[in-house]
């Protein structure tokens, strides 16, 4: 690759705001600038929000990637679905929406495996969709390791230099609590590690949380800390890591955002999605409309890169023009630096 | 009372930052303006603390409530336990730390049972300590609990409007999500709805978080929400109150933060301490230490009115000078507020 690296855009599902949040991010000049991107999905559905927006792009359909023009002000697609956008109605679940959402996927997918672009950005899913289009997946994070056959993988949230992975996702809180294993938490510290890495962090200060209340204090409520988590730490850091914890749940993530740690190994879905939402997703306070929606999501362990806007489809949103780009235009970001250390270490 | 309601002040464990930051906080003539605050503990600790501070301030050591003067400059000290200050080293567990911090305790609560306070505000307890003492509690929450009589209490978390109470706090998370059940669920709704109104809140809009991430998904992951939360919910709007839910937990807090609820309801210790954690206590990115921890910890369902400091015992801080009485003063604040409402119903 030049410097910029190619990178493939899905919308999610198209009856939501990521046409939206898609075509702005490409409406952008400085996107132009580190990436050059282009989507993936249906070509009609790109012209109407680009007419919906009223900008001043071009669209240019493709049927391959040596195709792309990468100039900012035209809009390179790679057509996926064959359908009209008119048979796609805003904020409405549908087979359509699902069907069309996941073969982008697919084929976002397909491209980065065959090395022809550098990494892959997606927009929000509606889980709902997906399944009545047959598809039973929890999300991108399990669509990805089943297509590239990954087994070892962990959900990275960011938001700049706060970064969270997670030992479990969509399972339920007791399950989570089961998943707390010895080995799993020295997997995702390693996945930690090698996600700091990539991103260019030298010598990556990892912190684990606890699982309990306080770390158990002491194995006075709940033993996970004494027999799963501390053992994982041990083994860490006789490799050498830069491991510290099990740190109390409640604070682990104030010093992070103050600046104590590159990474923050969390011990189930909402202990991670908590501090970062809070942090990362304001509301205006007159609308009670979101204002910003920062995080990105991404897929760590994957063959491929995998950065995601870190918000849902926001049906109430769509086709209105006021969804913000933000968190899609963060995704690029750590997408273009992913791809750049991946294939600088390509190289060696 | 006059307007201003009397509140007794504990400094928790005299080895840490607790009589620092109640001595400051005394020093600030704007609590006289709204409190008549008086310390319950030892005087000969306020007194090296008041050199240690070179503040000019009178101690005022008094044996009846009676006898306090509470007026700016002089600092009112209804003196328990009787030792040296030089008994007592900073930074160190001690067993003389948590009798002292017991004693006081114990004082504080039974001036309140007695009416001779409107109302207490705890500094914070090494539980350490308080274990070597002979007294073995997770807490101020559970001391008060046991001393007062009380059943059904719950802890309240709270900075400026972003207000949390707890269905269970100082248990494992498997025993706390074995303690998500209808009943308590409501009870926790009744306390929240009753907080709000004692703090004036006319109609409080309350928002009970799901369990398990995305609230289970409609029971995909966790079925805690669809056998105990919702039904919770539902007989709490037979009663008329306006309760939302379950919200996913990973956007609630946000939500809250965002001004579309009053209080929240969490499901676990850890759910509800992490949001108010990432808001309320900020690091000095470059020396590594707090500089702002700003939350307040009410004890609710109380007969008795109980607002503390939301942070530790800061062992490493203590005798420094540098500890922040950001917290302690909202603790007066949310305790003075609590104390008007709960004698304007009183006279009714």
């Amino acid at each position: 690759m030049n410097n910029r690296p190619i990178l493939g855009i899905t919308m999610g599902d198209v009856s939501g705001i990521g046409p939206e949040i898609a075509v702005k991010s490409l409406n952008r000049e400085e996107v132009y600038a580190e990436a050059r991107p282009v989507i993936v999905g249906n070509a009609d559905i790109v012209k109407r929000t680009i007419r919906l927006l009223g900008l001043d792009l071009t669209l240019h359909v493709i049927d391959s990637i040596s195709e792309a023009k990468f100039e900012h002000g035209t809009v390179d697609v790679y057509d996926v679905s064959d359908f009209k956008a008119e048979d796609i109605e805003y904020g409405k679940v549908s087979t359509l929406g699902g069907i069309s959402a996941y073969e982008a996927i697919e084929k976002v997918i397909d491209l980065a495996m065959n090395d022809e672009i550098d990494g892959t950005i997606t927009g929000p899913l509606n889980k709902e969709a997906l399944n009545l289009a047959g598809y039973h997946f929890n999300g991108h994070t399990e669509i990805y390791a089943k297509l590239t056959g990954t087994k070892k993988y962990s959900m990275m949230l960011a938001h700049g230099d706060f970064r969270i992975v997670h030992i479990s996702t969509h399972v339920s809180l007791r399950q989570a609590c089961d998943l707390v294993k010895k080995e799993r938490v020295f997997e995702v510290i390693q996945i930690a590690q090698d996600a700091c890495l990539s991103l260019g962090i030298e010598k990556p200060r990892i912190a684990v949380a606890g699982l309990n209340p306080h770390s158990g204090e002491g194995g006075l409520f709940g033993s996970e800390e004494i027999e799963e988590i501390i053992p994982a730490i041990e083994i860490a850091r006789k490799i050498g890591l830069n491991v510290e914890g099990p740190v109390p749940p409640d604070t682990v993530y104030s010093k992070a955002i103050g600046g104590q740690y590159d990474i923050v190994v969390a011990m189930y879905h909402d202990q991670g999605h908590i501090p970062m939402k809070v942090v990362g997703f304001n509301m205006d306070k007159g609308t009670g409309k979101w204002k910003a929606v920062n995080g990105v999501n991404i897929t760590l362990g994957l063959p491929i890169i995998r950065s995601s806007v870190d918000h849902g489809t926001a049906f109430d949103q769509a086709g209105k023009g006021t969804a913000s780009e933000e968190s899609m235009l963060n995704a690029i970001s750590y997408g273009v630096n992913l791809a750049k250390a991946r294939n600088a270490a390509k190289k060696h």
